[in-house]
């Protein structure tokens, strides 16, 4: 049983459905009947204007984002743990020419105003020392940790007293709506951008990129041709994110992971290293353990020497969610 | 009826068949077992060892290439009607930070010896003056040119005089070489670098891109990554490729596309701006023309004030072709 | 006689007073108490208010420039022969991140409004092509002609209603405005950015870049700092600004340089390739005339096989002026 | 009595003589005879050979260095208070295209094996991470500190097991070798390259950047006039670095910086942070001795509530520093 990743996982049915119900040839690239649907889409799910790009990968859309927000002579404040920084193999120096990731540090690789102001406070306002002109958040974190709407509201005041845009990293930003039980709009928060996650809960190849001021996505159009996101069958990725929040098979999907999560952490509440708030269990285990559970069938991946990651999806069954927890109790 | 690109036909079912086919979970990135079956089957179809990478665009395809070829203070010599100078958004510019495209000329878009020689010899051999590093053909051309054989060899032996090496945008790469009538490797010639195309050939969304030097595969690994092209879902990717090579899906497709198109030829060839060596028709044609053809329900691009483009697919059928000819004729 | 260039004349005697004059500690890079009247020296010089950046070469003066003004996806519109495009190793590909030069014609080098709409008016407004975000021009051009402030004008109207920025490269904008016998300001027209060359008017090190827009300048300060052309003992490059501009140094310079090529040229204007408004002449000679003139005692550089290039510079003596002329006058 | 910085100290007297001695013109850019002669200066001075560059900055000088070490997907470890890391201005960024910096520590701002580990050990070998190529260390480092040259052999060797590839700033390289009482070439130790430091010691705009591979140098050129710091009157910073190192006026005016650091250091040693090294000190002192200080006519800056920087350079007079001495004593 695989609690290896969600960004493996199949492909949910009702997106081969919509994948398949949008083989006719349309307009090419992002001129296609699908994608003039998106904007609206999306405003509605987040109740708020926003103009909405699809991409490939967690990473171009973050990237895309952020490079609307960062000149090349800029930084961007993130988590010391954060996706952009330890897992994307350097793309946000790409695509902002060279900008910096400023590290914070917070318990659950969560941010909070004052991990901000102890990065930007000591630099000083000259240009020897590059200046931050964004905030990049993890929703949920990289933990699993789920920003509450408070602390949402909290960091959002600070970037805004300091002039720093805001962006989400929302990979796994369904699975925090699911365990917040808020709205879309609310388990965001007043970002500036968000990438929106649908690869790792059922989609096969499309995020959406969402900005919440018209022109940057302007901009974000040029660049996005520029790095070659731009594909021709585009209408194939629009159709994925529709089908994903037209109706409520995001949420649904997060729901299914997560409660998957749920019931293996119930079993083993006194070895977490987290709170489980979404779809990701940080286990401690010894070596030993590990392949106890490896030798009954199990695959996950090690979290350093005396523990394991656990991640569900949406098509993780109730059944394997249990064998997992009996299996992780009766060691 | 739709002439107006290749690029955005629907997906051939033999694609749809192995995209299904690959959509239990397996490693993620390029980890998987589909991915991991690239370098041989695209070694046998060239007949030459070669290194595989899966890319999402032909842009990005042509950008990973080059990237491996020219150094941010290079240049990379192509033809003025090159895609990668028109049509992408200036993504060399990106992704080979800044490198320059020096522009040739030559009929029907295709470069010569002489043509590279032009733009190579006035550049004097010193720092003020940016360096060519390496030539960029595209087979077919951008005007539905086929480079023979014999004339592949004779600019790779300009090139390896010059130091430069030659990277091949094939994004119409079966085409042409359904129009040769020869080997993959015949229609490559010694090329170091080949975007081998899929998406305008049948394909969803995976171009391939072939590394005859392994080092330079490894090193665009890295820069795949960075540029947020490694999708997680990779084997997606590895999927289509893998139909379109291990089978002869990628020919009987292009001979497909290129049938109609000469169908289409043999009724006007009197119009015709150019020789049709693949799938691209250049017919000459009034404004009155066009608008009666439009008005007959046949779709296509004005080329300039006084002709339209009309290009097949894989998908386009013997009875369209027909019926455009007899269209044409009858103006 | 040193017919070369005036690139690398000797340094004019009243920058070494000020440079010696600069000798004493004061505050580091541009803090320093001659750094900071640079804006107000340059404002009344021009007649208009401006922003003032020192930069060690003209190559980081205009890259300088032009990167507050085009994006990285971004193109400049320039000259075919102008010196950014065809003598500065590719900077300007190095300091916009990737933008792209479109290469315009025009007669001596100099631009038109309808140079401009020639490349502008093609490119389709989408994000696959490139878009135009400014234009370059060169006062004196590469071939030593002068806008007319009529030109200029009109060019800037023609930026205006497309949107386009206004950048000039001034490496010789001294010896334009002595030969117009006009302002400052006028030979400058109503351009948003300017690098006003004075090396190769006598002076060592140092040129000035004005951003008539102060934000700009605000904004070439951090990228200035992050190119490395922040120095510390920056008050000897403002330095040499303010005594090329505080008195008429500048102008004086540059009417010396203008008078000798004047002289030369009036004794061979049957042979110029082009009119002679400035430091440079180039000059129709056979081989064997080219090398009865190094034997001599002339030195100078090639033209292509049949011409050669001479510059004069703020100390060509009178005697050298005629003896050259003489030398032709006599082939 | 200024104790600043070195960084805008006054030119020295053989360097002015220098300058005044390169007047008459030569071949531009790096073609003078003074230019040519670097390699061999230095060659001589470093014991072993070395290709030689001009830069106006130690900025420019440590980047045009690490961009011949570092591709664009890849990374530098050093120290997290280095210069290049805190006040560049993000340049590393720029020159690098984007490749980051990972932050070691270390005590008094000095690496060694164990924290070059500790950063590369982590980072998984896959294209997901950032992978470090090479490492940069500072001699003299920012607290004024030297490695001894055991230290810097034992730094080579992890460096040379890891295929890392080493690089040397040596904005106070000169102070370092002082007070190592050492040669030049045991100062560096076996760096890759080197920025030599002259202009906070006594220079007006030229640090030396050397090059212990040929190849790396010939790719620095190019990237040296990419970014617009190739002088046309390049001669004059030749002239700089030649008068520094042909005769012993770099070791001359370092000791006299030393020299008077160490007098001063001798009368606050119980007020020390660091141990004093090359011609840095950084003294605990109360708000209020630092004030009666400045108001005793002394000019430094403060080092956070309760210290304060001192440097002395090649022009501080023994007077000087006895009086800041006594000044300390008497507090």
């Amino acid at each position: 049983m695989l609690f290896l990743s969600d960004n493996a996982a199949p492909v949910h049915p009702r997106i081969w459905d919509a994948l398949r119900a949008a083989d006719a040839a349309d307009a090419p690239y992002d001129g296609d009947g699908l994608s003039q649907r998106l904007d609206a889409a999306f405003s509605q799910l987040f109740g708020r204007e926003c103009a909405v790009l699809w991409a490939a990968t967690g990473t171009a859309a973050n990237c895309l984002a952020l490079a609307t927000l960062v000149p090349p002579h800029g930084a961007v404040i993130c988590h010391r743990e954060a996706h952009i920084e330890v897992d994307e193999g350097g793309a946000p120096g790409f695509y902002l020419h060279g900008a910096k990731l400023l590290l914070a540090d917070g318990e659950g690789a969560l941010l909070t105003p004052a991990a901000i102001a102890a990065v930007a406070d000591p630099i000083r306002d000259d240009v020897h020392q590059v200046q931050p002109h964004a905030v990049s958040i993890t929703q949920a974190s990289e933990y699993g940790r789920a920003y509450r709407p408070a602390e949402l509201a909290a960091i959002a005041a600070e970037c805004r007293q300091r002039g720093l845009a805001l962006h989400m990293d929302g990979a796994r930003f369904a699975n925090a709506a699911a365990f917040l039980g808020c709205t879309a709009g609310e388990a965001a928060g007043p970002v500036d951008t968000l990438a929106f996650g649908c690869i790792k809960n059922g989609a096969m190849s499309s995020e959406a990129v969402l900005f919440f001021d018209p022109e940057r996505a302007a901009l974000a159009r040029y660049r996005r041709k520029r790095a070659g996101h731009l594909q021709s069958k585009g209408r194939f990725l629009a159709a994925q994110l529709l089908a994903m929040v037209e109706g409520d098979l995001w949420l649904a999907n997060a729901r299914a992971a997560n409660g998957a999560a749920a019931e293996i952490a119930a079993g083993c509440a006194d070895r977490l290293l987290h709170p489980v708030e979404a779809n990701e269990l940080f286990v401690r285990l010894t070596p030993a353990e590990r392949a106890a559970l490896r030798g009954a069938g199990f695959a996950f991946y090690d979290w350093g020497p005396e523990a394991a990651r656990f991640v569900t999806a949406w098509n993780t069954t109730p059944e394997a969610a249990a064998a997992l927890a009996r299996a992780i109790a009766g060691l």
